[in-house]
């Protein structure tokens, strides 16, 4: 267990995933609806996984890593 | 798209995270059944991720990580 009181908190995957599409989507200037078109996802969904607030699984991970150029794991790294 | 016939397939998501939970299990010599109790979840579902059938979310992938003493980051990665 982590116990250093100075660390940031660690993020959750779902929270994590969200911050760094979103970031990767805005430098590539794609907008929600373009990501959701390139990884056959509705646009809402794009927005719901953005706001961390998704539980999505391992196949949708891959969709939308895909649809941004990047790698699932790269995604989830710290 | 991969168009090099002599490099391996890539794995998807769910069948590399499945065998690398299967290896660290069996490295730590724990059955599936203490896996389950650590993650929370029912040794069927962890047979299933073993196999690759299942897709599974970003939550139970942090949680059979966290049970194994991994990151999820790690086990998908190449």
């Amino acid at each position: 267990m982590h116990t250093d009181k100075n660390a940031p908190a660690k993020l959750t995957g779902k929270i994590q995933f969200g911050l760094v599409l979103k970031h990767r989507r805005e430098s590539l200037r794609l907008s929600q609806e373009a990501v959701a078109e390139k990884a056959g996802l509705h646009r809402t969904y794009i927005s719901q996984v953005e706001r961390g607030v998704r539980n999505l699984s391992i196949d949708s991970m891959e969709r939308l890593a895909e649809a941004v150029g990047m790698e699932v794991w790269e995604m989830l790294r710290p």
